[in-house]
């Protein structure tokens, strides 16, 4: 047990399973162009066993430097998600599902995390501004829902394409609150009646408000650390 | 009295009312889609009924709790609110306008405001930060005012659809403060003049300035809280 | 002179002053939909006589209050603009011709700006944060030089609509610099060279970076005060 | 040396160069102009050669003024800089290759920078912010690969055109990331299947706070200066 964990304290050992991880990375972009992916089969294949088996190889480790005390191991969220993780690569079912696999290999790129610490300070920042950001995301979601009722109950019979039911009124919004299409929808409202302006301008002015006091929210947060 | 009271301070009464609420704006949600509204208009109606009961059997509550002091129950606007909302779905000529009868449904969702702490908190924010924000609004409003009629006076003879009229002027101004058709407008006003580009380039500085200033000076108030 | 005085402090003139001033405004407006300015050409013509009167007597009383000490008025540079704006109305020359008359008329809208203390805060950020906003400008002029170089010497051959000379590169960069076109110039610069998306991603982030630089130098400045 | 010294120290000579390095950038703008160009091919010929003589003659004077302690020219990087650049134009094979010659050019524009306090907080704010700024281009870039990734597991069969590789869909999403297209991707993406706008709406949001974060983490160095 105190080899293996003089082994993964080592900064090398740190090092090799994030180019590991990173190689696993570039393996799964390769695979993505179909051409590459259909010539290279073999060698594609051979080099994500070989991936998997360094992951295997490093859990087995990892599990032998905790070997005497193996709660410790299961305290820290992140050994939990690699175990989960790499040990779900033997579970028969998941490799025969396409999507359910290249999901899982995807989850190992993501193993790279646990190497960021800027990643963590992102992560703690969310974390400590939710209970705001929540509440926030709710006022935006309240906005947005009276905004799409008004919407559907003023230009419903006239622009059903946009704001046929809340469902479309509320994308049309979600869209506009990303600033795309704002310029059709503001002449479309217009040709069925020019108070739609003040409905357009308000509903811009609220969400950018919104969007802006949470992204700053969260910023400040980060921050701060 | 004292009964309602403890009534309406449970907790568990306020989170009924939100449930309610919430019931009753998903009603409103699938009201939208007319394949279901026809088909389950029976079940929405009734459950509409429900929800208007449960909001009149909450009010009472609310009344009763200050039966022994009546004015207290007026000084809290949300009350009031609450009263002319509910009260409101007994009007016989409201019942027989659609649009109404839909604005005033809608206007019992809001009633979500009263249990939203942030809503309260951003209301306040906008509120201090309204005298602030007012002037910079007519800053604002001036600014395209100017740009507005400048626009109309050089381009209104050779692009009338976009400057043909104040008002066209000023909406393709604000189009462009939102960025959306800079381009277009950029290229058309080049065709005119090559000084239009000074026209549209301190305008978009301008248009951001003063947006980015009231943005900034409301989120900093929220955040102060 | 100090009867005079009592009148131009009186905030009753100035409230006078600020109607004629909004009334002059919303009559330009007026006078821009060609089909009311046809018809109603008396009546606007008139109201308008009506508002240089009132601007002249206005002028007279500043005057008139400034009489045993002249200095003074032309100390403060709003009372200069006011008198040159306002005498101006009286060069026959001036009167002729059509767009320099609506500009002089336009700069007699720009004096609510004496009565818009948050406009005189804006002013005051500007010119406090004007030496770093200039060296800041200059830095992103210089950004724009050189890509807009680098640019015509990659893509003049190939897409000369875009990049054909200096000013035709500039153009395009500072419309992405606003965000529009993006997604066409990406698309047709890969057509070119794959290393042309290093070229488009430096290029918006320099940008972002010193637009958001010299807001929020101007904006901190302004909420200083 | 001590008479060179004098001679470089001397605002003026500041100036001067200045001068010559932007009448420089206006040749090389003015030789974008292919018809400009061909034209006064002989003057534009005759105005370089001269610049190119006054920056040599610059460079003989600095180097003078340090020809006692030959090392501490070389310590500041501008010197260096200015050195290669200008030395540069008489390297005969750079002299024929016409991309290569332009870039050349352009560096001396770049010369500027020297006179450009600002630029120099700039790169000093930049450069200090890196190590911040690379961890959370990491984050972002993460971001990218694993939202680049799940859009090609999920729409590469339907979308092939904007999601067939790990590439294209990388770029899709990188435009997005600029809020250019976010309109039709969500309406390709809702046809597919209506969880898409989680996938994109969470992608906007991400992909914003890592942008905001960046943009101000860099700014606030700057500020700080
Ligand atoms: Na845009
Ligand atoms: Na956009």
């Amino acid at each position: 047990a105190t080899r293996c964990r003089a082994v993964c304290e080592a900064p090398v050992f740190g090092f090799a399973v994030l180019l590991v991880i990173l190689a696993n990375a570039v393996l799964l972009g390769v695979d993505t162009y179909s051409g590459v992916a259909a010539e290279y089969h073999e060698v594609l294949k051979r080099s994500e066993d070989l991936c998997v088996t360094a992951f295997t190889v490093e859990m087995a480790l990892r599990l032998g430097a905790h070997a005497d005390r193996p709660k410790a191991f299961f305290r820290d969220p992140w050994n939990v998600f690699d175990l989960v993780v790499v040990s779900s690569a033997f579970v028969p079912f998941l490799r025969e599902n396409t999507t359910l696999l290249r999901l899982l290999r995807l989850a190992r790129v993501l193993r790279t995390a646990r190497f960021m610490p800027q990643l963590r300070i992102l992560l703690v920042a969310v974390g400590r501004s939710l209970p705001g950001t929540v509440s926030f995301l709710f006022v935006g979601a309240l906005i947005l829902y009276v905004y799409a009722m008004v919407g559907w109950i003023c230009f419903a019979a006239r622009d059903p394409e946009h704001y046929g039911s809340l469902g479309r009124a509320g994308l049309t919004l979600f869209l506009l609150m990303m600033m795309d299409g704002l310029g059709d929808a503001v002449h479309a409202g217009l040709a069925i009646s020019p108070l739609s302006i003040l409905f357009y301008a308000s509903f811009v002015l609220l969400a950018s408000f919104v969007l802006v006091n949470v992204l700053i929210g969260v910023v400040l947060n980060a921050l701060e650390e």
